[in-house]
């Protein structure tokens, strides 16, 4: 395993841990059981990856291959779920709400980037379109599995500019590793862009216009 | 691209188109904001061709492959969406409905008789459960992503014979294709027929028995 | 067709019935009408065992391949469609949810052995993780897409130990099928060992702990 490898590995496993904080905490928000909770954060972080490796056509997905990342999944959710035992009360909800944003976003952005990544890996590199499609995909699809299954509408649909988010991290990195910086660089700077956006756009709450 | 390749082309375009609209629509409705109208444009008007391609074992799947679906698709979506904006008011909701009911038939006629002919250009034609099935699949995917994403029961479970008339489209064209008449002749007489077993279906009001 | 892959048919056709009638039963809850019923009956059905082909790569899915998945789950549907009609009062409901709950449970465990069996005859048989994962996600896959497309949240994460008990029926095939004891033999004891978990946790309302 060589350097970039090692670090696209290392992302991959962070980007697991935060997902699966984020389905775990959108589970203990639902009322739902240990075991739901478990559930709900291991669908949120191998899912993204999952539909990912389908689209590819790389079959059984990595999810399968290898069990290291249903294993950090669980136990981060079960971590997640004692933490949140001992620490949740209704007084801190809006700083609960508050790290399920920042979980997501650091999610949706290093799934993103590992998306495109994958992608490249997979002999497409030449085609930017379909690299950068499927790097939005792979950052939006634990998301959506996760809402849609916690019965809520996909936050793509309801949180300020989730898809641009994932799009933009998904392009710069397409468009600098290995061009105008390293590989690891362009991966870091792409997710780091990501969160920014998220953040930025939560703080103030940038609207989009809508139909009345 | 010879004269039938070129139709299916056309027909591909245009089953994007509608279901970008009935997608558009849908979030329209749901009161998204623009973004929001574009995504699920867009899995609206790409989700029936790629579980097509999944299910054939075609990866990547075919809108990943060139930017035309999703290009038109979200155009398509941007227009619904000024269009809306400038024309919008409770009074014209009956017209909307109707309008998002037909722009919905037409992409699933036109998505079904697409499965089937993938099918049949895989080599699966002498299989016929196997290309109708995926015909109907292929019609009724979209639709039941953006019913599923936008948080409401799918069409295929709540409207008048919608499964019925994607497998009516489908069978049609799997049956007459190439035996009868021609394959551009069949396409287009399987999916005007989805069409109007939809519109009969939704102004006569036809109802199916159900346990009370 | 040997002694083992006719028993695993046998198998899959029961699978096939017992999640066709807890669709049907589910749309009939629902009010839904006749092909709403069949439509939900289908998917729950066959949605399990697409998955878990998608998953492995066999592509088209076997229920694509041959009909007669699809065909016994239609005439199932029809069949409770028509005994409902007959018998259902909201006096039986309790009695309705428990058979639900039955035959569900039932459908759990034969397609979670199926799909680790199908896994290990792809070759996949080494992978422990690999096959139990497979079939834990083939014996929840068309009870999620059931629940989902009715518009509730899956069982998954709602009732008591549903993946727990999954998960023990496709290690205990996984762990014992040719290796103590005969492959049908350990299909069968699997398979009835989630039944039995999934009644015992439903009748002494076994509780996980969760969040306040």
């Amino acid at each position: 395993m060589n350097w970039i490898e090692y670090m696209v590995s290392i992302t991959e496993i962070l980007g697991t841990v935060a997902f699966s904080v984020s389905g775990a905490m959108t589970a203990i928000r639902k009322k739902m059981d240990i075991l739901g909770v478990v559930v709900l954060g291991v669908v949120t972080a191998v899912g993204g990856g999952i539909i990912r490796d389908l689209l590819l056509g790389i079959t059984p997905p990595a999810a399968f291959q290898n069990p290291v990342y249903v294993a950090w999944a669980t136990v981060t959710a079960l971590l997640a779920f004692v933490l949140a035992r001992h620490t949740w009360s209704e007084k801190n909800r809006h700083l609960f709400e508050l790290l399920l944003n920042l979980v997501d976003s650091l999610g949706l952005g290093l799934f993103a980037v590992i998306g495109v990544r994958t992608a490249i890996d997979c002999g497409y590199g030449e085609n930017g379109f379909l690299s950068i499609f499927v790097g939005v995909l792979t950052g939006v699809g634990g998301g959506m599995l996760r809402d849609t299954m916690a019965g809520e509408v996909p936050k793509i649909f309801r949180k300020r500019i989730y898809a641009l988010a994932a799009l933009a991290g998904a392009m710069v990195y397409y468009y600098t590793a290995d061009r105008v910086i390293s590989s690891v660089g362009a991966l870091w700077a792409a997710a780091f862009l990501v969160v920014v956006i998220r953040v930025l756009a939560a703080h103030f709450e940038w609207d989009l216009p809508r139909v009345k």
